[in-house]
């Protein structure tokens, strides 16, 4: 498992030119977010802290890695000390971050990290996108989940994810988002996510009749067959899966227009009397197809969602940035920004306050007032990682999974909608933040 | 490294319902295809087959994964035979595929897996996720190539791909449709991808002021020294890039509008005497913007585009489909396809014939005439692993840039556009191919 040398170049040289410049021993915080909501979306769910926090207690390099270093132009002026401190780098920093399965908003930091300036600076390549990537498919899957109304859904998505690593940890997320679980037993067998799934086309087709690849399935899986009844004629797969009957948990529809077909095969499953036979849909799917058939009341059970939903189609990219905005050293602290014009940044270590009806975004050592009788406020950014050590377990993806539903169905109506809300979530900035803001950007005009 | 585990689970199902059903001496040929090519896209750039064919080669089940399948309900029924089985499962079959860095087009075949059933089923989402991805991003960097007009492109999407394995695996597509590298160093080790990158804004806001962030890095890099100059203000940080003058490269833009930018930057280099430095712009890039500046005639010498191209974003899922198309056993074949109404396939193992002007899809065991006088044609999917072994070492990254480049710059101007062509290229079906599509179609009415 590569590690260290998952990063970017740049990292790299700038670890090179910290090391030169003698600012190894400058402590920087940094911290990870979104500038905007992405379209489409209300929230993110916060998922791939597990993931980060393992690359940091791992984080190293091996020799094999130096020596790659040491054969390219960019460290040709490196000094030989800079390899030996690469060889012994190990994370020491401490890491704050929200639980995995947390709704999120713009600006709100999904983790702080504060450690010597070049352990703080490599890790940011991979901490990106693997928060990034997961954090969008959960999110992607609790609109999806939103949409079934109850029904399960089930990630599918593993062969059209972006490499066979990402539908791993797509089905990871979809599942803290609000799956029942996934198609991946790589997923299942390593985060204990449950795995789902029967037979594909192919099964059908490698029997001359497909009612003896129907009988074969039920003698395989009893009460978990699932009759793909597609790969013909549909009605007529129906008929034959009706046939057969008992034991089954239902059939599956892949292709044609669920619209009409649903309802057809729901009247000939009944008219055999499998009335508890269910019918789960799959094929191209996502969340606006599923509100559509729901509200048109059609007799659906359950859905799979495979590509859409392992490559959040609609919205295929996150905005997470990793920005730097302290730097201690010798006792004096620096507030950093930036403020190229149309990506400011916003200074100092802070924290997330969630209140019943906003949040408050407020500097780290801020401790808010709330106004008597009513609850207190949450600070989400917790401690992960101290002194390099990790503080307790992480939770579960199945507990991060109870955690995300909880959140979320805490949050109003309009942010759980499917479409834009006319008022999102109100994220305050405290006025001592904006204070400093103010203060920094005056003096760095230099 | 997972391998046999990193599958759907119902590839394993299958594959006990196969081993119980006596099917397992049967041999399978599997064709990987997409139906049509997606939105924005003439052309597909095959990649990912390095990565198919390790998987291939490596492909085994662990005693921990064997133990988790066991535990699993939906292999209760399963007989010990089957686990035995798997336990000692290689691949054994062949392997034929088009080389890395061809153009393909709907309906033709990236690969064509001949093996005993549950060895071909077993793969099926390993080699669609890994080929799928590595083609999808292929193609996206040939078009955002095109559009730079001889300018380098260089991939910077790591941080914002689908996981960081997805993007080294970015990475070495990207090359392999045109880039010139990547910011990825794991992409550089691993495959000999070219690496590029010098710093970021968290360099320059480390340094209390930017013309000691400029002079540090002037110092480390020499002649790569490529300033980054939009942190606070982009013109004063051009002034200061042109004050420490050289050794350097040139400098980067990040931010801003860099129709009104780049010229000022240009413009302020020249003044001072710097007419060589040379102007590297980033940030949210793709194709049609490329195009824009360069039609502007702006003067760019260089692009860095990470999210859009690490994401294929605006079509960042590609429809590749794993299709049974024959199936053999005690001497007798039997043709398979699938007549779902809007998913159909055609049956058999086909060969694509490349021609000057157009392509032949044709049933593997054709030999089409050429016209008298003119160039043969050339037979695309080509032996990779006969036997489960590997028949001759894969062509390198770099070799599948360059076949990419020839490949790319053969077809016709309307497909390398980046607008959908009037006439797309002409991709004909064979005669015999027709004919055993319609036989097959009768007989599987049953």
């Amino acid at each position: 498992m590569p590690l260290g040398i998952l990063t970017d170049l740049y990292q790299l040289t700038m670890a090179a030119g910290y090391f030169e410049a003698g600012k190894a021993a400058e402590r920087a915080t940094f911290e990870l977010f979104v500038r905007k909501l992405p379209r489409n979306r209300n929230f993110i769910v916060a998922a791939g802290l597990a993931q980060a926090a393992d690359y940091l207690l791992n984080l190293r390099f091996t020799p094999e890695e130096i020596d790659y270093l040491r054969s390219l132009p960019h460290f040709a002026r490196a000094h030989a000390g800079f390899f030996e401190m690469l060889a012994g780098l190990r994370f020491t920093g401490d890491l704050f971050a929200v639980p995995e399965g947390t709704p999120l908003f713009a600006n709100e930091p999904f983790l702080t990290l504060r450690a010597p300036l070049i352990e703080a600076q490599i890790p940011e390549t991979y901490l990106l996108s693997t928060i990034g990537f997961q954090s969008m498919i959960a999110t992607k899957a609790a609109r999806v989940v939103k949409a079934a109304l109850g029904r399960g859904v089930v990630e599918f998505g593993t062969r059209r994810a972006h490499s066979p690593e990402a539908g791993v940890l797509a089905g990871r997320a979809a599942y803290i988002g609000g799956c029942e679980g996934t198609s991946n037993m790589e997923t299942g067998m390593r985060f204990g996510v449950p795995v789902f799934g029967t037979c594909a086309h192919s099964w059908v087709m490698s029997f001359p009749h497909e009612r003896e690849a129907f009988k074969r399935l039920q003698n395989l899986l009893g009460e978990s067959t699932v009759y793909l009844i597609d790969t013909y004629d549909t009605i007529e797969g129906a008929r034959r899966a009706a046939e057969l009957g008992r034991p089954l948990w239902g059939v599956r529809l892949d292709s044609g227009n669920p619209m009409e077909l649903a309802p057809a095969v729901r009247k000939i499953l009944d008219e055999a009397g499998l009335r508890d036979a269910k019918i789960m849909i799959t094929g191209d799917l996502n969340e606006h197809k599923i509100h559509e058939m729901l509200a048109a009341r059609l007799p659906v059970d359950s859905f799979g969602v495979g590509t859409e939903l392992a490559t959040s189609a609609d919205a295929p990219t996150l905005g997470v940035v990793y920005k730097l905005v302290e730097l201690d050293y010798s006792g004096t602290r620096r507030y950093t920004l930036k403020l190229s014009e149309d990506k400011r940044t916003l200074p100092g270590a802070k924290q997330v306050f969630r209140f019943a009806d906003h949040d408050l975004l407020a500097r780290a050592s801020e401790c808010p007032s709330c106004p008597p009788g009513s609850p207190p406020s949450e600070a989400l950014l917790r401690p992960v990682i101290l002194g390099g050590e990790l503080v307790e377990p992480l939770p579960s993806a199945s507990e991060a999974r109870k955690h995300s539903a909880e959140s979320l169905a805490k949050l109003p109506a309009a942010c759980q909608s499917l479409f834009e809300p006319h008022d999102g979530w109100n994220v305050q900035i405290s006025m001592e933040l904006e204070c400093l803001y103010e203060r920094v950007k005056r003096g760095v005009a230099e």
